[in-house]
């Protein structure tokens, strides 16, 4: 850490920032420049970094050199994390294709999307159960009986399920039913959520937040890693932008920064970041080639019926030929679709 | 509603969509220009609003007309509502003046902050027991020791109290110690815990979320209102902006778009905002004179050893000589500090 | 268009919309709803685009159903257009590889960038002679000096040439000595330049703004192309964002909404857009995944030393490497790198 | 300035970038941390400024200290300045009053607009001969005929003038016949716009750009006062944001940030920043509350007609009244309103 201190910042003051500093443990390192003084501090800087010190009298600026996260960086764990979700691989050259319909609605209609994706070379199946949504008087999903019919049509089919909590009671039973847990954007920064996700030892699919940095993410991901849980993918589907154009901005360039930063895997949502079936397909490709590690796709058999999200379905036959895309681009790239498991856990 | 077909869209998919109108219970009245068709949409709007007609093959857009919450719009309730914090109120022309540290900490320095700040003129106290910080390695807060102590200062200095909420299972807890529960601007779409907020009758304290429109504010607010207490004070607090020269970009032209849109009050809250001491006095007075229904800022005796948020926090004496200016704008604009209740509840 | 009135909407206030309508040759078609009335205005919509009738009372809002652009959009060209730049097709299967430093800066150095990039398949070479600097300290450029040295590159290695152009009193010596010229990105609004360089037949790279929605993208290249200039290439290089960890944020869904819109071809330049050598190959590929006709990318072999940018430049090694991925990337997706002209024009 | 190395860095790295600063003409002080290296830059930071040191192997990060721009800091120049507008002064306690259509239109409407807003206060008349719009088919202003005709209004009413200028030709005509020459949003980094106007004696509004942090904002004024200007008034008129609400994010936050940072006067123009007249008038006493130096407000007698920006003018009333409220504000924070100058130079 690096404090800059004010110009004309008196000994006095000089002498009490030096005093916190090493009271705290550190030591200083002063530095007398032309025009201001600058102050190394020399130790370990994660015991010193949730200290106000920018508060203290004569000091302009903080500049941390070591990222806030621990668990989370490289320096912690230098390979790519390989998380295993119930037989299904992410990260480290084994890409998560996720795909399913944005809520779960009724059971013959999950049944066909779900052989028809599983087909296609869908590898997880998705369907939200508990919806989090702008509207207190829109479909807030099925609850309980949405996640035993997700858990249903997931071993039908062979396929590990993938599920969104929003509430810290209901953690419990969504990891009794999923075999990977979903972190909404909404809630990237539900830290009490977070925590108790954390506690359980289910894969954890963090959704970026839409105003949220890569270190934001990167944060959010530390709360769980701290509890004890290491499985965490992460997953980037659009941030706040200024073009009604499209619902979101997709910020493909997170993947490769996030593999700079992380060895967690990062996975790519384009039906959330743009919210168009039309430019779906292109964004997805594109996450691929940036180096993602798998691609969420929402995909519903009829979208002008569906309980949510509709207007940014894919129809099963448009994900069909998606998935054969993304195929090929894996293999110039030297990746593969994770094979589905013999037999879910 | 309007909804607007794309060119070339055929005779049969024009009479699926006004089938669908209809099935909804509402008529479809249509109009054919020179370049496009629309159809207006007759009837409650509402119960067509969450429906995906814009899956719907053959339609470009949807436009809404009316706005998407009820119990919040100036329909619902044409005048201002005034909401009453134990015997202090907010909007209508009374002012709130909330002033205290980031958490709640030891008990002298709660003390002596709460008189000075109740000596300058704030009439509500605040003080965080639950606290989300972006570091899990952060403090976390005091918990319910916190918000006994939140009370017994309350109590000696005569003043409401206000706290945040972060989880649901601590709904009850903080609504029996606190006169006015706030909800962070990073649980603004926690819909989870608006629900719970909103089965109590203490007043919230709903602040704006970083990535939030005003029209999300609302919908949040909506939530809270829907399940049956009206007492909602809504919160600016800064969204997200580009320059890394403020925390956060104070969006002062809220207070009066706010305004237009609903009955119930919103209050500024310059110091999460700007991050900024030395940006704080200048953009509380600008939100007084946009028309805030009251100022929240964060006070601290000793910033540089604050448990958070000290950097940004003003010093008792910068308070008092804001509070006065405060109180001068207020005058002006023939609003006033709302008094201290006799006694509080 | 459709006008959407106010609640509460006089009969007089109904009467004097139409009649403004009507005063300017257009026909308005009136619905009543339950809660609102909106008006239709049925004939040529551009006739009336520029008319302020959001200022006429009582009208709530404007909706516009055609695009404000003609000749960019699909309707007056339906096929996408091929850009010819000396012998170098742009569009329609075919890819441009823009390459060279930020600068035009001494002889030896371009000769040697030119050389090695021409070898590794770039098929346009850029270069800056007239440098827009944020700062007015900072280097601006060799002016027409490094139009000539720029022009005797091209000539040598039988690569056609493009370079910005900043003012509008050298739009003459740029299109004399370029085969293509450069709007840049703060020029992006300059209307009086893009209507200088829409007189010239020269092609036009334009890029996008940092703060423009792609209808903001395509109204600019309106601009040339209403003064008879049909040869824009329009270039994603970028917009701003929140996150400091990238200079800009790169909107790769730009890429396939601008196909959904115009017949002009789109490249990307994720020199600009990430500003991060390790980001920038990752985020080439995802802009040839996601459809862009062409990669624009800053290469210098000593970035320590370049006049400009030299902190965003990859080295002629890193070209080779990136050039080698995107033509299997073009070969998978049926599409050409461009070959080299005979000779320049 | 300070060089943030890479963990791991070599010996010889370390050397290499010693070297390079030596070779720049300053010192270099080296401090070996726990985990990382860090380089302090002794000498004149501006010498270095520009030098890409971040292309360098083995450097993580630069970390300047001094601010990029010289003769507008506080440094250069400790007390406000006060610009003189042919007699109207702006900052140091006097406040602009700006008032005026967005275009120059009919002589008829000019006067009597012009007659109306300096009766309700206005100091400094403004009209666009020259308009910059996003469409090449809208009304393009009147050209010298609109600056002859603006000139005769402020010579009538004894006010001055200020007016756009949008391309380098116009300059000196423009300069001719305005007391104050505006640089729009659009233009705010056309660098070479900027140096023409510097090289003019006349005083500059220069806006915002919808993109630029406030360094940028005061980089492009350095460009002005470099080339021997010094009069130039800074105006905050509203950023790109992503609420679709109003027409940009009025920015209040950057009056008072701006007079941390520079001794030039700025002025706030809530018309443009939020394009709403029901919300402009309580924007405007945000601004003076703020601190800012002067009001710009777009007015016409009759918007629907309104050339160009009809839809966010305010009626001569509505101004009026607005103009008595800032005076009482301005009183309240001992600043005053310009008086008009006795005679128009």
């Amino acid at each position: 850490m690096i404090v800059i201190l004010k110009t004309g910042v008196s000994d006095d003051q000089i002498s009490h920032v030096i005093e916190r500093i090493e009271e705290l443990g550190l030591r200083a390192h002063l530095s007398r420049g032309t025009f201001r003084t600058i102050i190394g501090v020399i130790g370990d800087e994660n015991r010193i970094r949730e200290e106000p010190l920018m508060a203290i009298p004569g000091v302009a600026e903080i500049v941390p050199i070591l990222p806030p996260y621990k668990l989370a960086s490289l320096d912690a764990h230098p390979e790519p994390s390989v998380i295993d979700v119930s037989g299904v691989k992410i990260g480290g050259g084994s890409l998560a294709m996720i795909a399913g319909p944005c809520s779960v609605e009724d059971e013959d209609r999950m049944y066909r999307i779900a052989e028809s994706v599983r087909d296609s070379g869908a590898n997880i199946f998705r369907g939200g159960a508990y919806k989090p949504r702008t509207s207190p008087y829109a479909f807030q999903g099925l609850g309980e009986d949405g996640l035993k019919l997700l858990r249903a049509v997931g071993d039908r089919f062979g396929m590990p399920v993938v599920t969104e909590v929003t509430d810290v009671r209901c953690v419990e039973v969504v990891a009794e039913y999923a075999d990977m847990i979903q972190i909404g954007a909404r809630n990237m920064q539900n830290f009490v959520l977070l925590t108790e996700v954390g506690r359980t030892k289910r894969p954890v699919l963090l959704k970026r937040g839409m105003s949220a940095t890569v270190t934001d993410l990167l944060m959010s991901a530390e709360y769980i890693l701290s509890q004890g849980n290491p499985n965490v993918v992460l997953c980037e589907r659009g941030v706040k932008g200024f073009d009604p154009a499209t619902r979101n901005l997709y910020d493909v360039a997170a993947v490769p920064l996030v593999h700079t930063l992380t060895h967690l895997p990062i996975i790519v949502d384009p039906s959330h970041a743009t919210g168009r079936p039309d430019l779906i397909p292109a964004c997805a490709l594109a996450g691929v080639a940036a180096g993602a590690d798998g691609v969420h796709i929402e995909v519903h058999d009829c979208p002008e019926v569906a309980k949510s999200d509709g207007p940014q379905a894919l129809l099963p036959e448009q994900y069909r030929e998606l998935a054969a895309k993304i195929r090929q681009l894996a293999e110039l790239f030297g990746k593969k679709i994770s094979p589905l498991p013999k037999a879910v856990a």
